[in-house]
Order: structure tokens, then C-alpha cells, then sequence
């Protein structure tokens, strides 16, 4: 019987992460004045050992043994073979499948959240804050500052706050507290509730709130946390792929095809970039990062500077950005929710290294379904994105009759977001368009925003 | 550094269950004439393969391939040395704990689900009809009908249909049909509902409609499942003590003390029968099922003979019980909240190899808070129960100065029931008392069924 799962011992796991920037070179973030921002700059928002993680270019940075510790809770992953899936599709490709969904708040995220809580531990932080979407980060910050003994506050978008409330009763499990922003407790906050008492919050306002909170803590000792976009969290999440490395070497087998959600870029980049770096050195492999269709930052945006936030707080970032005040519709895979992405997967693609691909909503759920009822774990709405390029992929080994071995990252469970799932099978989903002229209409904007340069390797 | 998790390959997965009957006998089931019920009396309710399992007094039987292979989706499930809850604790004892929770549905049920399927299928029918409560249980049966495309029909207490509807999803997502119960399906759901139309249903109605859904289809291609109680169900988990013997042998290990909350006994069984089989071979071990202090079927209850369902449809099953037509208070640890107990646990507990306990809901929330916040995995209710007599047992080892090896079952994961911790979070949760007297009430009626015999091994 061919073993369903590929495993590691917990002294097998990797003790280093994977820094790309030892590999690439990215355009530097500017301050408010165009020019380049200096890592200082950073230090009233994160500790310095984050910001030196930020700008590093040293290629292997070493996992200290306290976040290892956590790790091992639910780490290393199985690698999964996706042999359920791959009989329903009858198709020659070999599908596995890095199954994050086995940590505790049940994605990717702990492996960045928990790092981030361990630094700012042993700065002397005794507080974090940070902002929620869908509720994912806010769940993992939770549960990584519970494993430290340090404060957690998350501020969560109203309306999500609203439809999700077992995402609050999760955090608050893991003794962090949730508020539903716009909040009183802030400046940002009451300011726009003045304005607009029954708005449904935004995660640009969310960011604001967290940030403002962690800076005017007149204690200095709370800082803020990101869960995407930032170097240091693909750095983290490269645990994923270094982990897939090993188990696929297991099995004597590697990776022609490299697939997973984008949405922020973390659970994407955690996967794709120690293979990234084989493909730097000559390898043939095809990766696909995979967005919803009607939030195509990769496949259809401009590779520009723009804001990570709404609000324009934070500095320009280079990246594929749909404009900073892009409003991406209400899809409930909420993580894809995001106008930029990451500036390292941004660089990727802009040197054609990446293929990004987007598929639509309804695509995205019949593949959650067709997953869920062959290998059993029911996807997160983000993961569905992947799924659906998987079995484009393995139709497509079918039709060529080639024994394709697609590698693709399981970014969480949807155990908490089964009522989409409702809504898909009672016909009540559909598709979102991107409107017409939304690219026109940022690239105007944009005209007034400095150049990222197109910088190459070598 | 310690592991944290002892880990079996699928290799390495036992092939064999093991059958308690061979090692202990049980007072027969009684048909409605007062006289032992024969094997061919349940076959148009069970295939015949699951009734010959019931009634088999052979000690190793073997799990066939095709279950196997379903089992290796998330089985061999971890043992987890809990190392972050005995630093809390600052105990001597060494704490294991089996982890069932990393199944699909989130739970140790799909351990018997799957086989139930799997001999359904073989036996040529089509379609399978069950009750569930909480939930756990119609989640694991559909998870497991979709895995051999058989069609699942899920009759769900109306109160908790109502409460949870992610539960009915779940199930969906695994394409089975989840209906509130009553139902206007069957004549038992229509005449509760012309009677009391603002009913909100129970255990003992969902039951009647589930086997009238089964014996009742014309083709003859429905049966019938329960998800706890019988034998055969107990044979099917006892893969988890199996597997964990294995995994405590590679540690070089043992267990002093084995924890499992008991409801109708199925999780508890698993991890314990085969443990009882070396405690009747002289091993000393304290082995302790632990119930809500509300529902105290084991601590309180008399081992009598008794319906399995509060209608009275069942044959009279030989256990202790608190009356078929007790009503438990509505704890949220649904699983638990049973009138009976299993034949072969109540038997066990009759000749003192058991030593139940009991735990109230505020104890059991408490440690539940506890342990998510050290180990990380947030434990399903019933789970709970299990949780504070570890605790208890952790801490008695350090009064002690004991290096006590205690070994419990995470019989499942709470993601589907954090409103209740919500509640119990925010104060609004209490304990329950037994009201004064069902013991006694109960002892009147049972004064007028026959009596089990005190039955002895040897």
C-alpha cells in the first residue's frame, strides 16, 4: 500500500530558514520624502531583530531553539500524496500536497507569528498588536503570544468581526482580545466612527488602529505585527518549502510544477522560494502563484510603488499593486483580499521567474469540494484558489499523458468558514468582475509615485 | 530536546482490532419478549457483517485493506508527550496524550464510521441513516460515506440543527443530507410534530427516525448506524490504545493512570480496552472514565437492564443507566449527555477493572482554557472532561513526588463549539446539579425489568 503520508522527526526539521534576498535584489522601501527608509526608521513599530531580519541579505539565518520548541507543537507538516485525489482525476501526475492546516489556529500563519512573538519577547516587548481580515492572523498572533506570555490585541474588520464571531472566541481562548475596528480605542478609530458610525471597518483602518496603538503605548514596551507582505514573514514561512525538500527527497521525487494561493504572498512564498532558488540555479520547474480573479494583483496590476495600506501610512513598497484604494469585493476567501503583494514575489515576477495564474470564485469551491470529498480535509477558501490550478494541472498531465509531479500547499482548513461552503452549494455564490478601468484609474495615481527599477540577478 | 510527538508510520498501523469479548462476558441483549435476541433479529437494522462483529468472541480481528487505506488520511494519529502542560503544572508526571482530534471531522468517530461504511458498501447497500447530537457523529458517518460513495442521511436533534448549523455544512461539504429532527420524513417525526410542533427534539427521536429511515426504504438497500454503545463500535477505536502502545513502547514507557471522558463510552474504549486486556493479565493500572457530575451514568447510575433510545425501540441493553427517559441538562459537552453507557464499559465497571470519576462543566472549561493555552489544540467539550482529571492526576503525582506516566485520550477538537467557550469565558456558563431523586425514580422503573447477572471472568 502506497503510504498516504510523507513524515519527518522533529530533529529532521530544518534549524534555518531561507532568506531570499541573499538571491535577489529588491527596489528599497521610500519614507514620506522619496527617499529610501532606514531600518531606525522602523523601531518605534517592530523590534530590531525583526527589522534586521527585514534587510538581511545573509542566505541562512538560524531558528532559535525557544521558537523551534513551539514549532514542534504541530511541525514538521506532513507532506501529503494526494493519492484520493489523484484516482478521481485519473491522472498520471503524482499530486502532493505541504499540509499546513494542522497547527493549532489551523493555516500557515503560526510559523511567522510565532517567531515575531519570541523576538519581540526577548526585547522586552510585553504587547502585541495587530490587525484581522478574515481572522486567520489574528488567531495566529493569539496563539504564538500565548505560547510566550505576551498581550495580544487585534483589531478585526467590523464586518468580518460581525459574520465571524467563533474568530474572536478563538483568540479569546488564547487570552488575546479582539476588538472590532473602527474602535474607540484609538484616535483613527473614533475619528472615523464620527464620521461614519456604521461603516463596516476596512483593514486599511484596522492597520492605522494596530499601528497607533503599538507607537503612543507610552511604556514603549507594545509593538505591532504584519502577517504578510514583509520580508522577514517569507522568511519565516520558508520552514514550508525547506520541510517539502526533505520529504520529497524521501520519496526520490521533485517538484515539476509549484502551486499556491497568493494573496499577501506568505503561505505561497513559504512553499515556493527554497525551490525558487533551485530554479535560480538551472532547475526546470514551472510556479504558479494563484490569486482570485477579481483581485488579479500579479496577472493584471502594474509593478509599481504604492502604499501597503489604505490610509497611506506605511512607505511605498514596490510591488503589483491594484492601488492602494482598491476595494476588492466581498469574495469570502478574505486572505486574497489584498490590493498589493508581496514586494519579494512582486520582484519574482517582474524577473519571470513566477507565472501567476487567477481563477474565479465559483472554480475555486468546486475544487474545495472535489478535494474535500477525495482526501477528506476541507480547504479554507484561500487554499481553493490552488486547488483549482492543481486540477487544471493534472487534467492537463492527463491529456499529455505525462507523469507530471505537482507540488501544491494545503494553506489551511475551512473549519470556520463553513458557511461559505453553505452558500456555494445552495447557488447562492457567483463570480466577481473586476470593474472596468480599475487599472486605468490606478495607473493614473500611480503616474505621481516614483519608479520601481527592473533589477536583475547577478 | 524532547519530542513533543511520538509518531507512528502507516506501515507500522496495526492490522488488527481488538475484541474485548474474547476476555470478558456480557449479560445478552433482551428482545422486547423478555429473551436473548438472536444475531439475524438486526439484519434488516445492520449488515451482517457488523452484526457477526457484535457478537464475535474473537480476540484479533483484521481491519481490511480498504479501511486501512482510508485510516492512513490522518492515521497512525500522534501520541504528543504534553511537555508544555506538565512546565505549567510543574509535575513529575509524564503526560501523553493520543490525538484524535486530527481526523476530518475533528474527532475519534470517523474511527468507526469508516469501517461501518466500508462493510455497508460490501454488503451491497446504498444508503446509510443515522442520528447525531451535537453533531460529531453525522460529520464522521458523511465523511465516511463519501469515501465509498455511499449516500448519507443525517437525522440532527432540531435544538442543535438550530445552534450549529456549521455542523450541517460539514456534513454537506461530504455530501450528505443533514435534516432537523423531527422530521416530517417519517411517521415517528410526523406524529412528535403534530403533537408538539415547537418541539426541540431529542436523542431518543432522532434515533427512532434514523432506523425507520433505514428498515423502512422498500429497496432494502438503507441501514442503519450508531456512532457509540454497541460492541462492534467499541472494536473499531480500540485502534487508538493499540497504536498507542506502540508509541509509548518506542519512548520506552508506560502508562500508571489512563484518562478518557465517557458518554456512551466509544472514545474512552478505544484508548482503554487495550490496556484492560494487560490489567486482566495482571498489569497494574488505575483506568478511569470520567462524566459530566450531571449526567453520572457510571459514578451514580445502577447497572441494570435498559433501552439504549428513550422511546424504548432498542433491545434492553445490560448497563448502568439513569433511566431512558432521563433528560440530561443541557450541558454543551453533547456527547456526553447520555442516559446509558456502553454494555462492555459498564460490564468492566461492574467487576471494578474501571474507577469512573466525574468533573462539572465550570472544572471542565477551566482545564479546557488550560490546556489551550500549553498545548495549543483547542479541545471539544466533552474532551474537557477528560482534561481536569488529568490535571487533578498531574497534580496529585507532585503532592506525591511521583514520576506517574498518565495517558489520555483528545478525543477531538472544539473549533465547531467555541460559543460555548465564549460563554464560558464571559461567566455565562454554570454547573449542574442532579436534580434530587432521578436515582431513585429510575430504580422504580427498573424494578420491573429483568436483572443482568453479576458476571466474572474465568
Amino acid at each position: 500500500m502506497t503510504n498516504r503520508k510523507i513524515l519527518l522527526t522533529e530533529d529532521e526539521m530544518p534549524r534555518q530558514w531561507y532568506n531570499i534576498l541573499a538571491d535577489i535584489k529588491l527596489n528599497p522601501p521610500l519614507g514620506p520624502d522619496g527617499n529610501p527608509i532606514k531600518p531606525e526608521d522602523l523601531a518605534p513599530v517592530f523590534p530590531m531583530k525583526l527589522i534586521e531580519q527585514e534587510v538581511s541579505t545573509q542566505r541562512w539565518i538560524d531558528i532559535p531553539d525557544a521558537v523551534q520548541s513551539v514549532y514542534r507543537i504541530w511541525r514538521p507538516s506532513p507532506l501529503v500524496r494526494a493519492l484520493s485525489l489523484e484516482k478521481v482525476l485519473d491522472t498520471p501526475a503524482r499530486i502532493y500536497f505541504k499540509n499546513e492546516s494542522v497547527s493549532p489556529p489551523g493555516s500557515h500563519k503560526p510559523n511567522t507569528a510565532v517567531p515575531q512573538a519570541y523576538y519581540n519577547k526577548i526585547s522586552g516587548i510585553e504587547r502585541m498588536t495587530t490587525e484581522t481580515g478574515a481572522g486567520q492572523w489574528g488567531c495566529a498572533l493569539s496563539f504564538a503570544c500565548s505560547q510566550f506570555g505576551l498581550e495580544c490585541k487585534v483589531f478585526m474588520v467590523r464586518v468580518s468581526f460581525d459574520q465571524k464571531p467563533y474568530r474572536k472566541s478563538m483568540m479569546e481562548v488564547w487570552n488575546g482580545r479582539c476588538v472590532a475596528s473602527p474602535s474607540n480605542e484609538t484616535r483613527a478609530g473614533r475619528e472615523i466612527l464620527a464620521k461614519f458610525p456604521d461603516t463596516p471597518g476596512s483593514l486599511g483602518i484596522a492597520i492605522s488602529e494596530a499601528i497607533e496603538a503599538a507607537v503612543s503605548d507610552p511604556s514603549g514596551k507594545t509593538r505591532y505585527s504584519l502577517g504578510s507582505v514583509l520580508n522577514h514573514v517569507m522568511l519565516h514561512q520558508t520552514i514550508i518549502g525547506l520541510e517539502a525538500k526533505l520529504q520529497l527527497a524521501k520519496v526520490g521525487d521533485y517538484p515539476d510544477v509549484i502551486i499556491g494561493c497568493a494573496g499577501g504572498g506568505s503561505n505561497f512564498a513559504g512553499l515556493a522560494f527554497p525551490f525558487v532558488l533551485d530554479k535560480i540555479n538551472g532547475k526546470a520547474i514551472e510556479i504558479y502563484p494563484v490569486e482570485p480573479a477579481a483581485c488579479p494583483t500579479l496577472t493584471k496590476a502594474p509593478f509599481v510603488y504604492d502604499h501597503g495600506d489604505t490610509a497611506g501610512y506605511t512607505p511605498l513598497l514596490p510591488m503589483h499593486s491594484l492601488g492602494h484604494s482598491f476595494m476588492p469585493p466581498p469574495l469570502h476567501a478574505g486572505g486574497l483580499r489584498y490590493h498589493g503583494m508581496a514586494p519579494t514575489v512582486s520582484q519574482l515576477v517582474d524577473e519571470g521567474l513566477l507565472t501567476p495564474k487567477s481563477v474565479n470564485q465559483l472554480e475555486s469551491y468546486a475544487a474545495g469540494i472535489t478535494l474535500a470529498r477525495s482526501e477528506g480535509i476541507i480547504p479554507a477558501p484561500e487554499t481553493t484558489h490552488a486547488l483549482a490550478t492543481v486540477i487544471e494541472e493534472a487534467q492537463k498531465a492527463k491529456e499529455e499523458g505525462r507523469e507530471k509531479v505537482i507540488l501544491f500547499n494545503w494553506s489551511g482548513h475551512g473549519l470556520l468558514d463553513l458557511g461559505a461552503y453553505d452558500k456555494f452549494l445552495a447557488g447562492q455564490l457567483s463570480n466577481f468582475e473586476l470593474p472596468e478601468g480599475v487599472i486605468a484609474e490606478s495607473e493614473k495615481v500611480f503616474a505621481h509615485y516614483p519608479k520601481p527599477a527592473h533589477l536583475k540577478r547577478g
